[in-house]
């Protein structure tokens, strides 16, 4: 496997890598505080997802696991666990949670997307790495907290997730830097779910 | 990996991935189109439930997971997706989604048993290995949907599956060709499963 | 990867693999008992519960998937499978589920750890893969029974697992004989978890 070719992706994408982890973690974290858990299961979702949308790609296009061979993955979950612990509950706990995890979306399936190219999957896989890790650490969260899955409501989601992937996928065919390819996926996906929330956007559902 | 022996056992078997794959995916759509979803949760549910089992199967026998280097497995699950929702709705959508269940059931169990042999997988864990892969689909599209999972139904199905796997791996270790044990494997499990559907046989259940 | 090196941690943590599948697989069969259904299921909830856990730790760590190559581990589930058939039910089942369950939980987390650290797995992440690894196979068993899942109580049971993962990273790390350091991370995670069981402990809970 080409594991350097991710290297030469550049720093803008290893950011985006931490801020999908941080923001995720704490999206976890702050369900188990609504959910007036323990510490200890604050930790638990903090993982499973700032990590689990990650490892499914990794897992997926043959790579080592992201967070197995260095131990600052885990504490920056914790960290977040600890955050979400110690802030004064507020009303905003909905909102940021919504805010935190628009973030969380567009940061990992541009990320996914990218590093699926650099270990050479092909084209359509890609964009898919994209969207799986971005909804993957927000769907186990939600059904481990026995909480109705996003997949089911009609708003954009996934939808931004795939519009980060597809354009991260296609600006590095075009041949497009990867830094600046990084900045307009990842800010395309979330203008888009932003807007999606801010004004109520949702996709027409299947009528028989 | 011995990745070219999986060649070896001939085009049936390929063709009954791409049924598997096609048949899940059509069931995981219109199962989506019952919950009254959007086009992209059509696609995320078709991808998953078509792709679902067979990532499940390589990562456990350590093989390249087989929809990552070519586009061609997510095109057969978008147009899976495509065709549920522009087809008219008619009664025959549940019936369908079952008959289609089972044959894709038959055929992933067939080949993914089929797989396991390839890859040096033991006899019990490559049966195991064609009952998980063709289950696992069907299951993640269950609980992602809410409905209650087949494996808590006293109906004959992952039994039918077992039967598929069991017999496939028989007759390879018996020395019976790739193409006409896949034929045998794939068709008793598929009678099986359809005369459970036809005549509601089920297993007897546990009483205390 | 460092195959041979998990035989240097000595043949007491190849015991408490055996004793995490044997528990594990009984307690997914007596969940299966519990909820009426047929002996196929009791197999199905007897393997995935069993092998569930360390197929988690041994994807991530990159190790082959410990149960694929032979044929012994699957006939262990079976044969949990088959026992929890035959014996006669009474009273002692919910108890025997929670006591096996904490058996599994002490045995998994210990290996787990300690198979992490035989692969080069970073001690943070090491003793993630106990807790992940001991908790795998219950949380899927009772997501797949429709149980309300065991990480929603405010019980010691995670807590119990990283008791016994952080021992045994810590141990291994300060140089104490394997075998010595498994079986005390192993009866010490057991202790808290049966204090939890017989006296009620649990943590303090999220208040706003």
């Amino acid at each position: 496997m080409t594991a350097p070719a991710i290297l030469q992706l550049g720093p803008v994408l290893a950011y985006l890598d931490w801020a999908g982890v941080f923001v995720f973690a704490l999206s976890g974290a702050l369900l188990a505080a609504e959910k007036k858990q323990t510490l200890v299961t604050f930790v638990f979702f903090a993982v499973i997802t700032g990590v689990g949308g990650g490892t499914v790609r990794d897992l997926l296009i043959g790579a080592p696991v992201f967070w197995i061979h260095q131990n600052v993955t885990l504490i920056i979950c914790f960290a977040a666990a600890i955050i979400a612990w110690l802030l004064p509950a507020r009303t905003w706990r909905g909102t940021a949670l919504l805010w935190l995890d628009a973030i969380g979306l567009a940061a990992y399936a541009t990320y996914g997307a990218a590093k699926g190219m650099a270990y050479g999957v092909a084209p359509l896989p890609a964009m898919g790495m994209g969207v799986l890790t971005a909804c993957t650490g927000g769907i186990v969260r939600d059904v481990l907290a026995g909480e109705p899955s996003i997949l089911m409501r009609p708003e954009l989601y996934v939808t931004a997730a795939a519009l980060s992937a597809a354009l991260m996928v296609a600006l590095l065919l075009l041949g497009v830097p990867a830094t600046l390819a990084g900045a307009i996926a990842a800010l395309a996906g979330f203008a888009l779910r932003a807007a999606a929330l801010r004004r109520g956007w949702s996709l027409p559902a299947y009528r028989r």
